[in-house]
């Protein structure tokens, strides 16, 4: 190796270098200095370390949602009494995150492929070119109704009418079960909403409240809708939407039995407790769907117009670990910001203070103009 | 308190420390700097704060979607009337953000468990091992169509060939209505797609068109599927998939109203307009479904081969709003990156400049080598 | 333009600050300093470029998932011969990405609106505010099984002895395809889980196995419930929740052809292989359903509870590719790492070192104590 190279390299490693600093005794301008270094410090350690725990790795949950609606309701139409049990009034019937209870129906029975009359005011006000497609006329004209006559599934459905109060308003008194498991892939770590605490008897007898038992997996249908801060009668009867969300923010520094869910209730949409139903378009949630049957070898359907509350599920979960690269990540940046406080505080002393002049002489030193004066004074 | 740690104390805050700095005038040097510098804080203003926002916090929505169709279709198959309206054609039927919309079917009606010769080619290209679990062989032969009996849902589907043009054309007149309301937690605010403008009489008359109606939340189905960029005579033969993407990028600190969102559609599985479609494997989109009935006490169903649209809703929501911590996250940040300036200048000055070891000189001043010559030059 | 302003202007331009440094000789700092800023240097380099890849924007994908079951079960129960194909066992029916495999079942045939005898034991431990919203009683009492007349869809279900071993255990073979395309739309890049060398023929014949076709899209759900860790025999009878997690981390920097899915499997809930299944609240997964139909003007139902395994397929997608945005703000955070060295450095000099006083000296110039003493010394 050779002698300047190796000077090059024994002086990199002997050698560091570090900057010059003025120590400036100005009262004012340091303790103006001294309090933004201390914010910047406190925001440091209080708002990056502390609040925002930026010397954890974060990990987002892989979620599953497990559903289970139990209740029954009695009704009482024109003398025919009926039960609804909860693969009758679930859709879908396979406890996905997102469902729908019914709570209102317009049933139309015994519909079949025929020609009848339509229902209700004639539709001529739609453009020309929709109303092909929503009506298949014959060309006949029905004294009796004063409508036309179309292709349908006959009877064709009345829904001009919502049953008012809602058939099954008794719904309100259903009970929702869910079953959440979370899995952090990066900390090989499983979670499920029935954590510790919550065991097989526990189970069979709580109803969650959010003061007394909040880590109870089983809803009270009304108590979700009135906690999302919609009506539940409302709601039952045109139909309605509501988020619950559950919330995991576990910090695995700790013991694992600290990470517990929170429930939220959020109305989607749907009408408040005192809001003016008159001013929002398209209320309510409605859908149709047609149980099918074959009867003398005709294939009819009875067809349902469902009002209901649809539920969604939506699982938040966060996960935060010590671990050093974020750390030194977030020491690193602290420092970068620490600039800052110099950036302000030289401004103040250099543009503000009276002797600016006597300061920026002690901060700067000038080299020589050379390339137009070309004399260099030394 | 001991005059030492008052001393110190003082010291502390009425003086403060700053860089000392050398003021190089060489006119390359500057320039070069100069720019750089300027360059640095166009970015931080320019990208940091203008366009990425970088003073505001940011909320991710909770979304949820409801969707409805409306559209119905008129069939003539083998002199048989037949209407379909959207309980019969849209799968599941309770409004989901994901859905299959059927345009084309291979319906087996009347199918009973019983034993039947099997359709088509000859299985035992098949591994033996898969083979079991997909035909119960009876073990006997029908010599009528060359092939094996089997333990089956009889008569067995013969899917060999798809109707072609698909039964359901008429589908792309299909309309879809998607009802969109989001909820961002941290701002206590929710917006639904049906804005300000959007209101009951606008919603009865409208239909999205990019340009003239973007608000619009009524979409036609053709439409849907010729704007995601495949083919629509195609996808309802075969089925195919189309996300459709609503956008929210809402900027809080300006008024509500200006919160909208914006609909896109891609082209997720399916055959393009002018695409081979021999190159790639899998084609289309269906599934079977059966609707189970009771005849004669015996358990029938009639099974569909259901060839249809499937509609993705992803919503994609985002809001920002300023707030005091990311500006001075921002802020500082933008000081660090200005060191960068600086670091290139320096490199410049000191490497490639011809008058360097002056300017060297100005920069750095030399400690003596004190642990090998252990003399100190005061 | 004025005299004054435009020298000011000129001197902008003309001169650049930078700091003054002093190189400091001491070699056990030296080598500490250079030592540390190795260490960030590395990684700056190592892990914020290379592995993080700190220099790429990252786009999340827009994904799609398609799914279907293959398979055919064989059963004999008392006599009745019967099979059961994909129609009949998957619940949704239209290939959603989550989705029930049934596995075992409690049939109760021919249910109808009636009154009749309560199954099981008294249910009178629960409260009675609850009580009423699962049973409706007549308030007869029906000496022959001790329990209490209800109103119900008779005869009630029975489902205290869940069928062992499951009715449908050969579900074991049943094969899963898994269409997925996933839209990258910053890149403008699709992509689907079928890649290049997945061509129509070697689908026909492929099974997937992690090690020998990591790529095939067709899975076994016995393969899947074994890797997720949980024992299929049990989760057949009892029901249970397993998750498919489809990986997508791209780097577009490469040809496309690089960009591949990986599958994951997690057993979401369930009893694993060698764990005790009296430990864990609410096991399995289950569901009711019914089928309804008309027989003699008489609605009747089906009504199915249904153990099955639910798999919930997730999909994570990721792909970055260069831009110079994040590279130059990855390199402008790393020079502000960098500072982090040499304040260790400085804290070493300063305060560890035996010479410290003669550093402190070198490094720092004090300014007068001007505002008490008001005397300058120049």
């Amino acid at each position: 190796m050779k002698p300047q190279i190796k000077r090059t390299f024994s002086n990199f490693f002997f050698e560091y270098e570090t900057p010059r600093q003025v120590l400036v005794r100005n009262k004012r301008v340091a303790v103006v200095c001294r309090i933004i270094q201390m914010g910047v410090l406190a925001y440091i350690i209080g708002w990056v370390f502390m609040y925002e725990k930026g010397y954890q790795i974060v990990d987002i949950a892989i979620s599953s949602i497990f559903t289970k609606m139990k209740g029954v309701s009695f009704t009482n139409i024109s003398e025919k009494e009926r039960i609804w049990d909860a693969a009758d009034y679930v859709f879908p019937e396979q406890g996905d995150s997102s469902f729908v209870v019914m709570t209102n129906y317009i049933a139309t029975v015994g519909q079949k492929q025929d020609k009848c009359p339509e229902v209700g005011k004639c539709l001529s006000l739609l453009p020309s070119s929709l109303l092909a497609f929503i009506r298949h006329m014959t060309g006949r004209c029905i004294n009796d109704t004063s409508t036309c006559e179309i292709y349908s599934w006959c009877p064709v459905e009345d829904d001009r009418k919502i049953p008012d109060p809602p058939v099954l308003l008794t719904a309100e008194n259903y009970t929702l079960f869910i079953k959440n498991s979370i899995t952090f892939r990066q900390f090989n770590v499983v979670r499920s909403n029935l954590v510790e605490s919550v065991n097989q008897s526990y189970i069979n007898t709580c109803l969650y409240h959010p003061k007394t038992d909040p880590l109870c997996p089983i809803f009270r249908l009304g108590d979700i809708v009135e906690r999302s801060g919609l009506s539940f009668s409302e709601i039952a009867r045109v139909g309605g939407a509501i988020g619950v969300l559950i919330d995991w923010d576990c910090n695995l520094d700790l013991s694992i039995r600290h990470c517990k869910p929170k429930y939220e209730f959020y109305g989607l949409y749907g009408t408040g407790k005192n809001e003016d139903k008159e001013e929002k378009p398209s209320l309510g949630y409605n859908f149709r769907y047609a149980k099918y049957y074959v009867e003398n070898e005709v294939e009819k359907r009875t067809l349902m117009k469902v009002f209901g509350v649809r539920i969604d599920i939506i699982v938040h979960g966060r996960a935060g670990k010590f671990d050093i690269i974020p750390t030194l990540t977030a020491i690193g940046s602290g420092v970068g910001i620490f600039g800052v406080a110099t950036v302000v505080c030289d401004m103040l002393l250099l543009y503000l203070v009276s002797k600016r002049d006597f300061y920026k002489n002690m901060k700067f030193k000038h080299t020589e103009i050379e390339e137009e004066v070309s004399v260099v004074f030394k």
